[in-house]
């Protein structure tokens, strides 16, 4: 998906919200586990039930890796049902050396069609480039993320400034604001004012609104450009907002909720 | 696989060599292709015809993600049919928030039994600290690698030491000498060296000899310690050694090279 689609989508649905589907299989409602597929029958109840209300839908590889073969299987069916409109992502955290990274860009954009893939850059730049060499496709880049652990690494100094903001200026040498994002935690909005000064045009992916403790209207000060800018991502408080039978109805209820306090600030700052 | 068994098969094969597994559908011998899993079917010769001369085989993930869930089922049975006494990695190099790393390392040691898994720490200790709670397993991080962007953070100074420096003391908190290996490239061996010196017990996971242009000489000057303390990987140069009916063959005269030479600077070193 381009920008300009991406950007489009948003003012139509008046929703920045990313939909999170780190789907446990022991956390699902119990009457799913006689389907053939309980991840995948769990993940097309939730989409079926939000997809009026988000923009994206990002994919958790890890969750579906802990099923081995069969999660992927359960991966592939997922994102095969994801409508055509919304953007979706693999937060994979992938990186590599240059021939392996060739190959996880293959394995998201060619052999699944996923529109993003998150990255992670410790091996440096060499090992991201390879995800951007596709036409309508992104890399989304870790800079600053929400765990406290981003202090050990992230939020040290190099010289004269912090790693992450290193990352990213070295990283827009590679990619531009049509094909590069930035993770950026919901948890630190005063770090994410500063980020979005020096880098006024990319989108960012906010992870930590809601269960770590991020607020939507801090993120949204700080953080929004002309375009909107942001990807909200909300997991765990949709699609475990029931445990039961009107598991999907909850997480329709809390994504719509979402979209209605999207909705407000989009006005407020006349994006839409 | 514990310490004491590593240590053990690397002085019963008088190697230390590790077989990269780096499998790409489009560089195996084309009579192979009408296999039902011709993947599988080439690591299974690579493996009958190397397993005397090496204690590791790596398994690449990338190349088995770029097949879908269908390069997952070929990576599932090539583990199962590495023989137990053969330490096996996982180069997947993974890392994210807890309960996400919580599902890489069921992924990789429960759903998959790989001994090992590489790690990528840009997020901090807490984003890789789940792989250490399991007995007899191992979290190989990444400290310095072996491609040209290393340069760009690993190798750049944080108050007064490399940022791959403070990832290794980080990680010898969360980790110790039996489940904690870290990554650090035949390229550069005088850095190896000053490794060795901040770390004298732990195992390196050594890439880059051979078609990177580092030296096994060289590696095993600066990083060697009294249990050998290295694994030597190998990949493109052992299993790639011949396109035709011999890669086999071929691939087994090269094992078996690498496993002469290795044997002579164990018994030079006084290992066995």
């Amino acid at each position: 998906m381009n920008r300009e689609t991406l950007v489009q989508e948003i003012k139509n649905k008046a929703s920045f919200l990313c939909v999170g589907l780190d789907t446990d299989i022991k956390k699902i409602p119990t009457h799913l586990l006689g389907e053939s597929d309980p991840v995948f029958a769990f993940n097309k109840s939730i989409i079926d039930a939000t997809k009026e209300h988000c923009v994206s839908y990002k994919i958790n590889t890890a969750f579906y890796e802990a099923l081995g073969s069969k999660g992927w299987e359960s991966m592939e069916r997922t994102l095969n049902y994801i409508p055509s409109n919304i953007f979706t992502i693999a937060d994979a955290k992938r990186g590599d050396i240059g021939n392996t990274s060739d190959m996880y860009a293959r394995a998201f954009f060619e052999t699944l069609h996923f529109d993003a893939v998150t990255l992670a850059p410790y091996m440096g730049k060499d090992s991201i480039e390879p995800f951007f060499k596709y036409k309508n496709k992104w890399g989304i880049v870790l800079a600053l993320t929400s765990n406290s652990g981003s202090q050990d690494y992230e939020q040290q100094n190099i010289g004269n400034e912090k790693l992450y903001e290193r990352v990213i200026k070295n990283t827009c040498e590679i990619g531009n604001a049509s094909n590069l994002m930035f993770v950026v935690g919901a948890t630190k909005p005063q770090e994410l004012g500063a980020i979005r000064k020096l880098v006024p045009e990319h989108f960012f992916l906010v992870p930590g609104v809601g269960a770590q403790g991020g607020s939507l209207s801090d993120v949204c000060e700080h953080g929004m450009n002309k375009d909107c800018g942001l990807l909200i991502n909300a997991s765990r408080s949709i699609i475990y907002a029931s445990n039961g039978l009107d598991f999907a109805e909850k997480a329709k209820e809390e994504a719509q909720k979402m979209n209605g306090e999207m909705k407000k600030i989009l006005q407020q700052q006349g994006i839409i």
